[in-house]
């Protein structure tokens, strides 16, 4: 039974966080989040983690029902505590908080400490495209990347995102890591026995290296930009670490006392800018004219960002979404030891 | 004589510009930005640009002593019409509006259209830190870049940049484009007969490239990330686009009459989140812990964003400012044609 549909996958992690103690909003909408995952073909952010968060709640780290804490305020800006609380119910907290504030204020930050992982940045920013605004986010997490020219991992892989609303049928979302490919896909390639491309990481000595092996024995992954201006990608890591892990006061990448995601979320109201259908109209028309230019060769179209996610969607809400073997096994066992009846 | 002090070719900018029909105030502040350039390094945005600027003026595609209209305003936002004046007199009058709108409401957004080339993004985010808030700017400019996997020149090279606040001693600043490389490093390879690496740009039909001529024969440059992850270079440079060419009003990069910079500028005002002092505190361990980490084989150290410039503007305001015998002719040409007594 391995080919669920994403309600079946949403009941089946509702129950499982329920019984690890998460009230039946908060295992709701994580369950919510990391199906949100699998469906758009990020599966390394879906149903995987639930033996994760089970495992992080029993230890501690993760404490379903935390109070959610406004620390600092003011008109158009907010810092939160999430008290170690689920970070997708922290951080959608904050998005809508950000959201409130830039409806009078042309411009909203609300920054959080004291979160776990929150998933993909584009859930959140998606949330301000949807309500007509201009959603950015930035997350800092542990330290994975070196600095241009060095060796010593000493930023996270810092991800970016904007999403911006449109009237093209498909969500327009950039949501980017910071360093040249993400840790996830050299962990695919680890699984799979499959060597990466030079470029991506270097070993423990600071040699380039196309093993993927060597990233989890002390290397380091490299900043986008890799070999040759690696310096752009360092230049944004440190712009995400600072934003999203100090003026946050979640603390930066290189602290060995890091843990979950420092957060960085920004809301721009349009309207206060111009009336939003002509902003649209704008995007749409940019989105179109790239849309239909001419393609390089081994290139059918170009894809937008955001459109692949959506592409994939659509063929997994009507065909369902895969779950490996033993992942379902892991569930199954997760869910018997709390004695929950899938 | 092609070594000049700082002083002596502002002075002579000023004189040019004046009799060329900015005021004093104008002419003066464009020199100082040109001459700016030139100090840190950057001679392709340097006094090289004073025939342009010229040429430009005589064309009516600068008008100088142009008023700058606020067209729209919010306690925490405004659009300028620039009106054509000079971009560096038009954004630097946007940035000082959006220090003052920070100031009471934590972060702000001003963007402007009808803006000339504004020069180096990091001399208005610079203006930000040095007031302890965060500056972040954007531009967007002709179209240069294809998206990733088109061929056809779409987007322009849109930099974007970020200076923080700290106690370190240089200003420390990241100004990067979203293309691979800056145009400007085609045009010096090119001028001086080089190749170029592989990756940076493809000819007309879409092929990869190591010639710079095939760039202004047709051709386009990449994204950041390039051949192998240019969809994020790609997805970066469509945020730059959006927010400084829509939401600016200034147009995108692709639309056939599109001149000068779309420009936005945001400052964030640190004393709303935290002490300034802490957060310099912060970022400047933050710096010492990755200067004082290993390097790779190779590096001699780790430059931090901002530092070669502050190390080549202490040489050249000891040693002087080297131009070119060409460009010192150029110089001495336009100054007479103009009635000016160098």
């Amino acid at each position: 039974m391995p080919t669920f549909k994403a309600n079946q996958l949403i009941e089946i992690g509702t129950k499982i966080f329920s019984a690890a103690g998460a009230s039946i909003e908060e295992a709701r909408l994580v369950s919510e989040f990391l199906v949100k995952a699998n469906l758009v073909g990020h599966d390394s952010h879906g149903v995987i983690r639930i033996m994760q968060y089970v495992d992080e709640i029993e230890k501690g780290s993760i404490k379903p029902r935390a109070k959610i804490e406004v620390v600092k305020e003011t008109f158009s800006s907010a810092i939160l505590n999430g008290n170690w609380g689920f970070g997708q119910v922290v951080a959608k907290k904050a998005m809508e908080k950000a959201i409130e504030k830039a409806k009078d204020s042309s411009v909203s930050i609300v920054c959080v400490f004291n979160c776990n992982h929150v998933g993909r940045l584009a859930d959140y920013t998606l949330m301000a495209s949807r309500n007509n605004m201009i959603g950015i986010a930035m997350v800092n997490s542990v330290k994975f990347v070196a600095p241009f020219g060095g060796r010593e991992r000493l930023l996270s892989t810092g991800p970016i995102s904007f999403a911006f609303p449109t009237n093209l049928g498909f969500p327009f979302v950039i949501d980017i890591a910071t360093s040249v490919v993400a840790e996830g896909k050299v962990r695919v390639a680890l699984h799979k026995g499959d060597k990466i491309p030079y470029g991506w990481i270097i070993d423990k000595n600071g040699n380039p290296s196309n093993n993927p092996q060597d990233l989890y024995d002390g290397g380091a992954m490299l900043p986008l930009g890799g070999e040759e201006v690696g310096y752009k990608g360092f230049g944004l890591g440190l712009a995400v670490d600072i934003l999203s892990g100090i003026l946050s006061g979640a603390g930066c990448a290189y602290e060995e006392t890091k843990r979950g995601n420092g957060v960085f979320f920004e809301v721009i109201n349009i309207e206060k800018f111009m009336p939003i259908e002509e902003f649209k109209r704008k995007v749409d028309k940019l989105i179109k004219t790239i849309k239909e230019s001419k393609t390089r060769s081994g290139f059918k179209e170009i894809m937008i960002p955001g459109e692949p996610e959506y592409l994939t969607e659509k063929v997994r809400l009507k065909e369902g979404i895969y779950v490996p073997e033993r992942t379902w096994k892991e569930i199954k066992k997760v869910a018997e030891k709390l004695g929950v009846n899938l």
